[in-house]
């Protein structure tokens, strides 16, 4: 066959008019005249433990961003460009309308609610859970309900006694994350932190963020999928730290590991409770970006509160030598499991049944092989043609598309693979596009264009300290010189063996802050795309690290030219770059160049770990263009 | 000779010390621990009138920016690095310290006044004249005063009585912009404002920023040095305009034609009392970025104050086609004069006493020739080897370079030219690098980064709303993989017969606010540079303007690659860049092609304009590479 077989989307639907209802009887009895429900937890995680997961419960939607706001008589979900369609598809029936956000979601919500045209005195009311809701996000909803004639209830969980299975807490175990990889030490690090309270006058210092929870104590979790984290608080004093987590999820033999470096492990349910039991003369280091309204609500009246950036998150977006060392390791693993993968491919398609189901399973399997492997670090996204248009798409054993058959068939067109791993020496993500059969000249152009952002990205140098997001326009200059543009950010932070998504650096168009500053050491991915809806999509990533240059004049005097340090990207991903698509022709030869070395550069790293058809695969793969 | 000679900086320079003493008497009566004189006027202009000079006539720094802060035992000067090899030599022998400003100004205040150890209980003072200072500098330094123990004090201005001949307040005519060049009537401009007004619910607005005045009420004058512009307050409601000017600086006839479209004329004296005296209902729309602290201090409560950038600023910085069919007109005769004057510069050197100072004037002689000039935008900085390297320099009698002798000596080097002019029709701005002799390799290589930032920039097209400082790093990228750097800007926008240095929008690593968006009709600088303290000094500026690409697919829907308005930087300034100093080797083919066709406009459309010399010195300048 010539193009891909997609199914019907046909899942087993449940009937959410009955969640719905229950949900508007409790905002009679309360009053309230209108819900929020964010994609959002306690610790504003990005990936949401089930408990949380009540928008997509009440809505069907099931992307992993959006926001639902029900009135008694109308309800819409809220989401941004990636979702669109995937938010038609899964909306469609229900009586839920989607809003596709552009610009400010506050607005759009103002606006929504505006036209409910509802009387304004006695002011309505919007309720949300302000104990998933983050700090700065509601002050900024509040304030701007406030200049409409509405107010905000923040006190309860909206979905309480509403959701009769209501997913409880996650159980998990927690592990150490040990030597040889866990390269700085507990105590190393909770000194760095309390160096930083000090300066600040800071007494307490409160972690509501799970990937900052985790890193810290050098601890691990399965909690929340792929992230490998556990849900908790810490209150770190100058001299203890108290960790908040639910019981049994500690063994006794780690307690006690703990207790040496002065952990002491208390109940989940108290970390609230013991926040708002803090005495009045203490000086509280808080994140507003990372903790929730409720959280910052419990503080006591009298404590002072100091804010800045969490002194773990800024460290730990900043890899050691020695951690860089294993994430080469794991990037060089990562990296043998794909040749051994796409190898496989190659020689399947067209000879057995092939789709973008068994892609995530095979390619998931080989990864598995590799050692230090722990889990995926996302879903996998294989998205053949159509598919691949949808930046956050995941097949499922009810959607997918088929590459080939047993009896010969094989489809035309373009494969987007983004796919990532968990390893105890660091995490992955990696996207390639391969063409099935012959590419079109304008999937070629196409692709080429996208290829000419992530390297003039890769190449570029720029003093340290440089703001992540004004590298941003580099990736898409060549999109934009045609006319052309992708809706998602260039590149997001990555952690080690943690989130594949963490901050604080991000190359976007979102508004820089100065904690946004390239350092030495940040990893962050570089993924510029082109989207073609209902045809193919195109992305192509690797992960970068920030690498310091020797400067040319060491010593350079402030006001000279050469005065400053200069970053430059270490490419860390390892994997062919498929040069059958590209369209030669809008390729300049210092970019062919810059190819020709990373393809020799991962070829020299991965032909020692492949054997036989993948080393093979490698090889042909990475012939200079 | 073979390199520039400098005379010695010998100004007949005053003698300081009984200023700063006078000063210091004040501070103690008033009981000031500290003042802070700012470079600032109650129109928070870039260029001040004289008498708002206190910081210079107080320190001796002539820098147009610098803040000079003086404490009973020590005094100042805060100043970034533009300034600081001048504020050396102005302040040397002084007593008065200068700090180098790198990054925030009011936290260097900060740690300079806690470097004085004083007592803080009491709370010690500084005081600043609050009717020159910016709001929302003023807010921002009164809360880091305030977390030192610190008080601020802005009732008086500090100057009063201390300085025996302060100059008094310009008297320059007020002079109207007329039909052809003034091509948006008076009424239309009002209807615009007060349009906006109305969305806002606003019954009143007023305009305290002097480009904004003169643009608004199409009329001209000549308060301040270079900017055509007027000491004045407006104050708009939905049917009149009050407008508060010195006496006898508009004539009848003039004021007959104001009240005509409802403007009357009130002396600049009752500008702050009137609006002391609102009612209590109006409600305000005021710029916060575009007040002063005292002006925000004399509304009076009960007046609803709406904050927004004031819509004359956005409305001015958007060109109508008319007005860019004018500064084209304008760029031809500016650059007409340019290539007179530059084939005379050519034929002098070694045959006359050429300097810095000769430059000045014989490149105004031959601008003040063209039809609708009116001044000078800026003071012309030509700048030879070293002093090439100070971005603000300028020759004076006392000390300039010397080009060459009547005698036959020529020096060799790099001269930068840096200037400008005020047309009915537009303003001009444009910096060219030339060599004298034969260039070095390293003269060549800085040049040619710095011309490939220009083009980089200037070949760029980007969605419409692009904020104009992430555009930043594309002029900086081939200086960056270099390790260079320059400490400027790379772009200002630029008025129309108006101020040389406009907002809103800026190409710079200011952090950037949605007033910065990229929109049709903007006139941007592109001015990418590279100093060589001592030795050269590179820049090479053009004037953009943002023209609407017409899209590929005129209709694409949201979601699609091609959805959106692009722009694209059509070149207005005209004048040759110097060939000679390019190496080659650098320079990719594809920015040659963009030279010569450059260079291929500029003798199309200069061409006609001059004749003999100048038009072989064009057509020579402009030969293909």
């Amino acid at each position: 066959m010539t193009s891909a077989t997609s199914l019907p989307v046909s899942p087993a639907a449940p009937d959410l008019a009955p969640r719905l209802h229950a949900l508007r009887e409790r905002m009679a009895r309360q009053n309230w005249q209108a819900v929020l429900v964010p994609s959002s937890d306690p610790h504003l995680s990005e990936y949401l433990p089930e408990r949380w997961q009540g928008r997509v419960w009440l809505s069907g939607f099931t992307g992993s961003s959006g926001t639902l706001l029900v009135s008694s008589t109308r309800a819409a979900v809220f989401t941004d460009s990636r979702y669109w369609e995937q938010a038609e598809a899964e909306l469609a029936g229900s009586g839920i309308d989607l809003v596709k956000l552009e610009g400010s979601a506050v607005l759009a919500y103002l606006a929504w609610l505006e036209d409910l045209a509802l009387p304004t005195t006695p002011a309505p009311t919007l309720a949300v859970d302000g104990a998933v809701m983050g700090l700065a996000q509601t002050q900024q909803l509040r304030d701007a309900l406030g200049s409409e004639g509405w107010q905000l209830f923040t006190q309860l969980d909206v979905l309480d006694g509403i959701w009769p299975d209501r997913p409880c807490l996650p159980t998990a175990p927690v592990y150490e994350h040990t030597l040889p990889h866990a390269a700085t030490s507990r105590a190393e690090k909770l000194a760095g932190v309390r160096a930083q309270m000090h300066d600040r006058g800071a007494t307490h210092h409160w972690i509501a963020t799970l990937d900052d929870l985790a890193w810290l104590l050098n601890l691990r979790g399965a909690d929340v999928e792929y992230n490998p984290v556990f849900l908790g608080h810490a209150l770190v004093t100058l001299d203890t730290v108290t960790l908040f987590v639910g019981e049994g999820k500690i063994d006794a033999a780690l307690a006690a590991r703990l207790a040496q470096d002065g952990v002491t492990v208390r109940p989940y349910s108290e970390a609230l409770p013991t926040l708002a039991a803090l005495p009045a003369d203490s000086v509280m280091l808080l994140d507003p970006k990372r903790v929730t309204w409720g959280l910052r609500a419990a503080v006591p009246t009298g404590v002072k509160v100091v804010e800045a950036i969490n002194p773990s998150t800024l460290a730990k977006s900043r890899k050691t030598d020695a951690e860089a060392a294993f994430i080469r390791e794991a990037m060089e693993r990562d990296g043998a499991a794909m040749c051994v993968f796409y190898a496989w491919l190659e020689q399947a398609l067209g000879r057995e049944h092939v789709s973008e189901l068994t892609i995530d399973e095979r390619m998931t399997a080989e990864r598995a092989k590799q050692p230090g492997y722990v889990s995926l670090s996302f879903p996998t996204i294989a998205g053949f043609n159509a598919n691949g248009a949808l930046p956050h798409y995941r097949a499922t054993p009810e959607a997918y598309a088929v590459l080939s058959t047993p009896a010969g068939l094989t489809a035309e067109g373009l494969l987007l693979i983004d796919s990532g791993a968990q390893y105890l020496g660091g995490t992955t993500d990696i996207t390639r596009v391969w063409a099935i059969g012959t590419p079109t000249a304008a999937q070629k152009r196409d692709y080429t264009l996208v290829l000419k952002g992530t390297l003039g990205l890769s190449r570029m140098r720029f003093p340290q300290g440089t703001l992540a997001p004004m590298l941003d326009a580099v990736a898409r200059a060549p999109l934009w010189a045609e006319g052309l543009d992708f809706g998602h950010g260039t590149g997001h932070g990555v952690g080690y063996f943690l989130n594949v998504h963490e901050g604080p650096q991000s190359i976007s168009k979102a508004v820089p802050v100065p904690d946004m500053a390239m350092l030495p050491g940040m990893i962050t991915s570089i993924e510029p795309g082109l989207y073609r809806p209902g045809q193919w999509g195109i992305r192509i990533e690797n992960l970068v690290l920030n690498v310091p240059v020797t400067p040319a004049v060491p010593d350079a005097e402030p006001g000279t030219p050469e005065y400053g340090r200069y970053l430059a990207f270490e490419t860390l991903s390892l994997c062919p770059i498929d040069t059958d698509c590209i369209d030669r022709s809008l390729l300049r030869d210092d970019e062919v160049q810059w190819l020709n070395a990373y393809h020799a550069d991962v070829l020299r790293r991965l032909s020692p770990l492949v054997t036989g058809d993948a080393l093979a695969w490698l090889q042909r793969r990475t012939q200079p263009l």
